[in-house]
């Protein structure tokens, strides 16, 4: 199939896919695309601890390069995580085997007063060392993407303290003093604006917020506290014309809210079916909203011709245009090489107007 | 507040309102209200295993009646395990602190032909007395709830081998070989379903069958997979007239689906609106459906003018009729005892027509 596959420039079809515009197949990454199923990415990280690689700006470039050169995928995400900006804020991160953890929750006001307005500059400037590179490296018609978490979901992880412990804390503090929480995520929320204009000034051609722990909220709780935030976010941010993907996870019973953060692109998982994702989006005034998603990461675990089945009913609930083909979740590690290709492959040569066919039901 | 909350007859106002009747107020109970947030569970705890008070009858009545000598709650749930029909089938369970863990999980045909049908009046007979005795101890008036996990709860905890692994394996099991997770579907509701009749046999005025990992599936994996198998349960079970209440978790996407069980009353988390659930459960033929549900936990955590705001909030969603009030999941070990009674009292002293004027708006 590699005829199929040539794409003289894969920025400008992201960036037409973005804005729901014409393209000639749906463009198709992963999330954690560079991660643990690629040989090749835990032969670095045998040598490498996993912050060692976030912060050394040539070894953040050659594992997010290493899905581009496995499958040229349409975008190359740069490899960081998203409690950088958490440590650069003051809070200690430890990267252990059962996940991360920080040894100084954040649970009084004077815990958040304490937090530093860091300068991505300088504090994180291996970040846009990753993404310059990573541009130079790729050249103009690679698309290279830029990303940070939803202030909902760092709140979360800086109130918790390790990622699998529930949302006792933080829920308590919603509860108990919202105003504390308000002022948490307000924190987060212009900090993390600095933090994605720099990744947009070091060469991102779009970013991504990652709202993973959205899906626990109630919509009133969403909308009281989750929502503003990423309003303010992106207000600060200013991204202009460079597209703001919004990614959550378990959120059909936001599915009102999270198409009004602002955001260009909808990004959701497996239990929101994509078209009624798009016709939220395009019940919306405003730019023209794309999709991006959204097949669970688990049928990449099952045989071949499943996936490719599975990628082509996601693009025949869109048609296609204004959708950007992706997981619902991160890869998972234990998924064959062969199995990711396929899905990349599938997306990159399920052609379009079949497809429109087969969705409007001829 | 004592005096209003003086019930003749918790057994006849639960089943009424299972049945959507007439009710003097919502009854309210709280899932896992036998737990470690109350002292005299743990001073149980601290002598005796997990496992130990799930399989001694007289233990395992003590702990379930701790949260009615504390609260007076509307209904009394015995204490016991989901795993504990897995176990009965063969597979060995042990109880760690960081959660079950089946060290022979369930991935092949001839693990699922090894599972025995086990006999509920010998393998698992200390459930029915648990039973027994606890109506025994209460007496008519007093309402004694069985459970069990639904078949895909209880598949994802046999095929993953512990709670907290994700789902990559039963989920590998339903793309590679979906004959197969429905070969162990089927098996888990024929001897589910002997279970709970044995457990209604013992006298449980009412049984709940937990489907915690519902809210995984897309709407289409859980009509092929996880809806043929709570309706084969029911089917074998042939409740009659004891109510069979159906809770699942993070289901919004499901609501379709999980209000066609055939249960009589759909249990919700705070992620589903109330009003949603009761709608869906009202357009449906059949007997009249009601809804259980669904505060938050993490509410108990916040002061107490809190969480008598969303008792009253709850019921003015539902009008108070066709509603049992409870949490959306099980009540957190952190909770204040305190808490936990307030959640109670107010759920038992929201007077109706009150609630029915601020429900309609007047």
């Amino acid at each position: 199939m590699t005829e199929n596959r040539i794409v003289p420039n894969r920025k400008s079809l992201f960036l037409r896919a973005c804005r729901g515009g014409p393209v000639e197949h749906v463009p198709v990454w992963m999330m954690r695309q560079a991660g643990r199923y690629l040989p090749e990415y835990r032969a670095v990280r045998a040598q490498h601890s996993f912050l060692e690689v976030c912060k050394t700006p040539e070894l953040a470039i050659e594992v997010s390069l290493q899905p581009f050169r496995q499958f040229a995928v349409d975008a190359v995400i740069v490899f960081c995580d998203i409690l950088v900006p958490a440590e650069a804020m003051g809070l200690p991160v430890e990267f252990q085997d059962a996940g991360p953890v920080l040894p100084r929750p954040v649970r009084s006001h004077s815990d958040v007063q304490a937090l530093r307005d860091f300068d991505p500059d300088k504090d994180t400037k291996f970040v846009g060392q990753a993404i310059a590179g990573l541009c130079r490296e790729l050249g103009p018609t690679v698309p290279v993407l830029g990303f940070a978490a939803a202030p909902w979901t760092l709140a979360c992880y800086m109130v918790e303290g390790r990622a699998k412990s529930g949302f006792g804390a933080v829920k308590q503090m919603r509860y108990a003093d919202p105003a504390l929480l308000r002022a948490l995520l307000e924190k987060i929320a212009r900090n993390t604006a600095r933090y994605l204009k720099a990744q947009i000034a070091a060469g991102a051609a779009a970013v991504q917020l990652f709202d993973t722990w959205a899906g626990e909220l109630s919509a009133a709780d969403y909308d009281e506290f989750a929502l503003p935030s990423i309003q303010l976010l992106l207000e600060e941010l200013a991204a202009g014309e460079t597209p703001v993907i919004y990614y959550s996870k378990a959120t059909n019973h936001l599915l009102d809210s999270v198409s009004r953060t602002g955001a260009d692109v909808l990004s959701v998982d497996w239990r929101i079916d994509l078209k009624d994702a798009r016709a939220k989006c395009r019940k919306r005034s405003g730019p023209p909203f794309a999709v991006q998603g959204n097949i669970d990461p688990a049928v990449l675990l099952g045989p071949v011709e499943g996936i490719r089945q599975a990628v082509r009913d996601a693009v025949a609930k869109t048609g296609g245009t204004g959708h950007i083909l992706n997981l619902g979740h991160g890869i998972l590690p234990e998924t064959p090489v062969e199995h990711a290709r396929a899905f990349i492959e599938a997306g990159q040569t399920t052609p379009l107007s079949a497809v429109a066919s087969s969705a409007s039901g001829i």
